[in-house]
This record gives structure tokens, sequence and C-alpha cells, in this order.
């Protein structure tokens, strides 16, 4: 499943910071023997975690970059890219850039991480601005959803680039031959939603290289109508955190419920294995990883909160993005769509 | 709880017509002595679904008003409204219009009902469009989302009027002193969100009608952070299907888990009453009943496949609304958040 790849890793970021990122780090390279890694942060920390059997692994599949600063989990984004030039975050996508990586992984703040990730590594020809997507569960496997709240307004151009970078994604990574994609509205009906929304239907719909759908409805999301849910970035981050929220206060009824006596306490004994494969389906750990597309590297943005299960799955995501080329088949495949629509073809990259 | 209220029901609209409408307004009937209901629709159909101990209450409490058509649920709106006035949709509305009536119930299409209330009804003064809501489940009690559909794009000024009529409808019918209302966003930073929600955010905070507690994010929808929630209606409408999807996601996994094998079903007959009082709580019919506010008259939206239980829980949502004098607060409580801001007044209704 994967080819060799060579990771940065912002080791410092993340409501955790190095602790679990390094052990996420050593579990990855457990598994993957064609893996490299590099961890970025204050290298003294950094060796202080390595325990003692990994240190086999320096300057042969682990390696490690000195950063002297790191950038805060609530600090301004522009105030991080301006300010923070040796953060562990800066230093491990300047090592994207500059070659010996193809990817980071940071569970760092969104906000700070976009910003520092189009300003270092750039977007890829033909694409506006980069967007966040995730696989989330849905029936019988998982969606992708994009924009998930990097730009809160989207053109039409926009939308369809998030159809384009998304299809791609969901076709190599889910080994999807034609990835259905569908357009979020409020109604399936030709007149519903904004003009931005309708006139990206206009786009996408015209792309061969896009198998589109048409307009999907919210609850078509987690029922899995389609591969790919193409969004603005404000209505998929409301959806997906409003979704979080009624998650919860699912599992919090589910707790009150059955403390709520005696003999409900033993029926929640009795079903805890149950319980337990459901909350296993429904584990966000075995969805961290957000991918950042549109940009001239994979970069991949762990949850703040993540444990080592959890940033060791960010990981293999960004391998496996690696492993499939990830940026340069969006760049060849947004490139063909807009030659095919006879626009200015962009240089692919 | 319940002053005298007549209510117009369209008993024709929705999946299961009178069928379903008659019963439930005989259910609604037995419950409040108080209570007058008008049923619309064709005639014969209506007397015909009448039980003969009902046909007491006839032209006593209990009315019928005949109307030749019904609007199909997939009709386009204009055409509905163009077309078809003697609809049991419209000649309901039109009760509340002449007078008879203080609210109208249907179970009809979303769309039409809009449009044709809107038309039949006007808006009050001061309100740009109507806007849907409902109450739905939230730790510690409900929430009020609005907009949920009506207006996919929202100026800053309807946000501002969504929190008014939102902040009212919260106040006088779950009886809360200061409702705590809450912006839409997808940050809680200043910078966060499009111009139309931070413009709506000054104008919301400035305004003493308001007891404005910032933005929320999506999570916060669903653990009670706010008594109410204000957003364009691209944005509810999206979020609130979502949750239906990842909800209906989730029951699908757990009888799955259940019916694994004869231990998992066994498990799942011994906390059968546990997963029925879960069950309850997050049971829809019980948050049946969607307010079309800032009409000139009460206006309530039933589920489309609303049964006898989930129809009666919307009538009682009108007749609250019109015990309440939702309307009229609305008006009041509008104008003078107008005036203080300087506007000029608009004369309340």
């Amino acid at each position: 499943m994967t080819a060799p790849a060579h990771i940065a890793i912002d080791a410092m970021s993340g409501d955790h910071g190095h602790t679990v990122a390094v052990a996420a780090a050593l579990l990855c390279l457990r598994e993957s023997p064609d893996l490299h890694l590099t961890l970025v942060g204050q290298r003294d920390a950094l060796l202080s975690s390595l325990p003692v059997e990994a240190q086999a692994l320096l300057n042969q599949r682990l390696f490690l970059q000195h950063a002297s600063e790191v950038v805060g989990m609530d600090e301004a984004p522009s105030k991080a890219l301006r300010g923070k030039k040796d953060s562990s975050m800066r230093v491990a996508l300047n090592l994207v850039k500059s070659g010996p990586a193809q990817a980071c992984v940071s569970a760092g703040n969104t906000g700070a991480l976009m910003a520092t990730a189009k300003f270092v590594l750039k977007t890829l020809p033909g694409i506006d601005r980069p967007a966040i997507t995730a696989a989330i569960p849905a029936a019988n496997g998982h969606t992708h959803m994009l924009d998930l709240g990097a730009n809160a307004e989207c053109s039409a151009e926009q939308l369809f680039q998030f159809a384009v970078m998304g299809s791609v994604l969901a076709s190599v990574i889910h080994g999807l031959d034609r990835p259905r994609v569908g357009l979020l509205n409020i109604g399936t009906e030709e007149l519903k939603g904004t003009p931005e929304v309708r006139e990206a239907q206009e786009l996408i719909a015209a792309a061969s290289e896009v198998n589109y759908q048409g307009y999907i409805e919210g609850d078509g999301i987690f029922l899995g109508r389609c591969d790919v849910v193409v969004c603005d970035g404000f209505t998929g981050n409301v959806a997906l955190k409003t979704t979080e929220g009624a998650v919860r206060l699912i599992r919090n009824f589910m707790t009150e419920e059955f403390s709520r006596n005696i003999f409900t306490r033993l029926a929640g004994l009795l079903c805890i294995l149950v319980l337990k494969a459901l909350g296993k389906r429904l584990d966000p750990r075995n969805y961290n990883g957000a991918s950042f597309l549109g940009l001239n590297g994979v970069v991949i943005k762990s949850h703040g909160s993540a444990d080592v299960k959890a940033f060791a799955h960010a990981i293999r995501v960004a391998q496996l993005e690696v492993s499939k080329d990830v940026p340069n088949r969006i760049s060849r495949t947004l490139a063909h769509a807009l030659q095919a629509r006879g626009k200015l073809t962009p240089k692919p990259a």
C-alpha cells in the first residue's frame, strides 16, 4: 500500500506536544519499513522523549530537525506567519518546500498551519485557495467533504476546484474508479440555493473528469449517497461540528439512561461489548488527519487533542497521499478539466 | 397553559392527507376544552373520516371548510401560488387572514406554504422575510435555531431580525426571562466568518432587547450553549439535515451491532427499556412543528410524513404561539429595537 515516503512532523504543536508526536512517529516507523520521518522541534526535548531502543533508528529512518519556536494554539495566523520563522510548524513545512520531505503533519492551530502552508508551499496552478477535507464515516464506507473551514465564502470556480480535488483524493485513497461527487444544497430542485452553488453546478456537471451526481442534501452526507461532498467552508465546518455536538449529546443521553438505576446499570454491563463495538466504529481517532488540498505538497492537520493512536492515523494519511502522488494528480486532472473548458491551460507543476 | 384559540388545519396536504390530520385534530380537541379547529379540505373526504362520536363536536368546536384543490408535495411554490387558489393550504391561510382563525397548521410542501403564507398574510412591519425555526433537543432543554431554510442568503439586517424573533419565541414558549442568543460562526474570534455575520454581530450586540452571547460554533447547538442560534437558512438547513443523517447512521450501526449474533441479540433484549427511553428522548415526533416567524399570524409547518402523534404536536405548537400572542410580541420588540437604533420606527401591527 505504501511507497517510500519522507514525512516532516511538527512535533511541538497540539495540546500534547512532543510526547504524543514522538510516540506516534515511532509507532508508524515500526509499522512501515519504507517510512522516513523527521521530527521537528526543540532538539533537547525531542531527544529526551526518545526511548533508548529508538536511538538505533536515528539518522537511519528517523531524523531530528531543530526549531526553536512553537506556534501557540490560539495564536493569530498572521502573527505566527510573520513572527515565528523558526517555529516547528514553519520548519517542517520548509522541509517539504526544500525537498527532503514530501509531506508535513501538524497538530497545531489550523489557521496558522493553513496560512503558513500557503505562504511556504504555494497553491497548485489553477487552484485559487486550498481546501480542508477529511474522510468521515458513512453508511458503507466514507465520504470526503470539502471545504471544512478554510474558506468561509467560495466562488463557483472554487467549488468547481473542490469537486476536482475531492474526486482525485477519493479516487486514489479509496481506489474508486469514478467517485460520486455531490454538491451540497438545501434541496434538489434546480432553483434552490445560492447563485454560487447554482453556477458551480453548471461548471461541475460540464467536467468529464468529475462523476457528478447533482445536488445532495445534508442528510445524504452520512448516509453515503456520494463519495465526495462539495460545499463552502462555512457550511462544511458548521455541519461537521454540529454533528459532533449531536453525537456527544446522544452519548450523554445514553450514559444517563444506563445510569438511571441498578437494572439499567446491569443492562449496560450486559451489552458493554456491543456498545464498545459501536464506539469503535464512531471513534474519531480512526478518522483523524484532515488534508489541506491544493498545495505543492501534502499537508495533514491532526486534531489538536489527538492521542498517539489518532496522531499515528494522521501520519498514515500523509504517507498514503505521498505514495499516491496526490498533489501532482490534482494538478494534472485540473489542467485537463480547464483545458476542456477552453480556459487558459495552467502549466502543471 | 392555553388560552382559547382557533386554528385552521390544512387537512389534505402531507404524505398521509386527511387521515392523520383529522385524527390529530380530534386528539387535540379532547385534550383542550378551549381549542377550536377548522379542518380545511374536500368536505366529503373530511366528513367520511370523522368517527361518529366526533359528529357532536361539529359546529361546536370543530368546523369544516371546503377547499377543492390540494397542493402537491413536489409542486413548485410559484405554481401553487398562482394556480391553486382553492387549495386546502391557501383556504386555511385565508381563514387566518380574514379572522376566524389565528393560526394555520399544514403538513404540505414547505416552499409552497412559505410562498402562500407570505402572499396571504404579509410580513410584520420591519421584517424583510419570514424565517423558519423549530425547537431542537439540547442538553438541559431546547435550542431554537433559525433560519432553517427559508432564506438561502441573509443580510446582516435579516440575521438581526432573526435574533429578535428567536429571542421573543424562546422567551414566551419556554418562559425564559432573557434567552441566550448566539450567532453561528466557524470560530469564536472576531475576524472569522462572512462579512454578513460580522456585521450582524454588531447589530445584535447593540440591541438591549437581545441577550447576546457572541459567536457560537456548530458543536454548541446541541450542547445547549444558547437558547437561540441565529444563522442563514442555507447553513441552518444543512446543519439540521446533516445531523438527521448522522443520527440515522448511528441507529443503523446500533441495529447492526445488536443483530450480530445470539449474544448481542440477547444483550439488546435486556436493555430494550433503556434503548426505548433513549429513543423517546430523540423522537422527532416530540419536536414536530416548525414555526414560520415574521408573519401577520401563526403558521406552523408539520413534517410531511408526520403521524397522528407528531401532527398533534404541531397543533399544540400553534396553540401555544397563539395563546402567547407571538406575532404581536415580535412586532413590538422589533419596533423597540429599531427605535433604539435610531431607525425609522415601523408601525406595530
